[in-house]
């Protein structure tokens, strides 16, 4: 049977991304369904009946949910092209350990993007900021956080960077001024084709942030 | 070199309970060094730099952070005895599935144990209780998550049951009339030679309490 690679996505999406990236390394051919959010199509809620959220990984039926477990899922079914994981224990542990951090960078991203202006924004910026550093400080003078080879750190970090003008013009500061090697990083990463074709366009994201917050009833 | 494990951890932790039933499944001798958290050792500080926090495994002097990558450590570095993960890449994503939203239950929990009286303590109660009920319906009649075979799952989560009676103390509330099915479960992996040797005493949970109440500053 041929693979059936499905993917339940919605094209601003910070993890949604990731998917697509890690799907691209692999060169697997795959069917984007974008998904209306404010209107649950049945196939999202039957395949991810409990979170009920995108991105949702349908592979010759079996639904696989959450962005990152993705990415492992796509390394170790097609494990021959562009090993995303390191084969090393250790540093595959090293690996989930930043991705994880990086999952954990979420809450203060929601406090600057969507909290209350003002003091709550602050908060979110200093915690974005400080837990960017600390990525930044593992990333060292590395090309990839992995060293010489694209992976999976990557692939969790990159998802943002599509966000990054709108963090930066809603928190009213500069991420390069702030973490300059981060951005350095970030330009290699998009000359990658995976990357390239994936992440979606800054500046159509800015211009959606205040629908969204419209939505959310942010004013 | 003959390997030299060592564990930071710290007794009721619900985290570290986890990394040394991962130990014990593997028969895998360790040092287990008590950490207080109030005055955290030089070797805490050092091995977790990022979360500072416990556990931390060391293997033959380096760090591995986050008890579910622990387990997943443990499980790829001495695969022989009792694989903790399933072969099969969809089963194993979908076991990192559950392990991901058992470590979300937390949040509910913290709001039940360390909230403030009546509404938020009740609002983490119900969240844990809805949370508990979608594991439940997930475990089914299975033996263990996984089937017959214990692992990755049962290891995420029989770590919380050493402090179910101090959650149903201070919630106010049966576990066992909520979710039958997790009780007799948890039965079930007591029985097990690594759950008996590694889980906390309820009843010292239980007292506990009061005590980290009044470090936190919780009336």
């Amino acid at each position: 049977m041929a693979d059936e690679v499905i993917l339940l996505d919605y094209w601003p999406s910070l993890f949604g991304v990731r998917t697509r990236i890690a799907l691209e390394e692999k060169n697997k051919k795959f069917v984007y369904r974008e998904q209306d959010l404010c209107n649950k199509s049945a196939l999202l809620l039957e395949m991810n009946p409990v979170h009920k959220k995108i991105p949702v990984l349908i592979h010759n039926g079996k639904p696989v949910c959450e962005s990152l477990i993705q990415v492992e899922y796509i390394d170790e079914t097609w494990p021959g092209e562009n090993p995303l994981l390191p084969s090393d224990p250790y540093q595959r542990a090293k690996a989930r350990f930043w991705g994880d951090f990086i999952n954990k960078m979420l809450p203060g991203l929601g406090k600057l993007m969507w909290g209350t202006k003002g003091e709550e924004q602050e908060e979110g910026k200093k915690e974005f900021i400080e837990m960017l550093k600390t990525v930044e400080s593992e990333l060292g003078d590395k090309t990839y956080f992995g060293g010489e080879t694209f992976g999976y750190v990557d692939i969790a970090l990159i998802g943002f960077y599509g966000w990054f003008d709108a963090f930066e013009k809603y928190g009213n500061f500069s991420i390069e001024a702030e973490c300059p090697k981060i951005i350095a990083w970030a330009k290699r990463c998009v000359k990658r084709y995976s990357v390239a074709k994936s992440l979606p366009d800054s500046k159509k994201i800015t211009e959606l942030v205040p629908e969204l917050k419209k939505k959310k009833g942010i004013k």
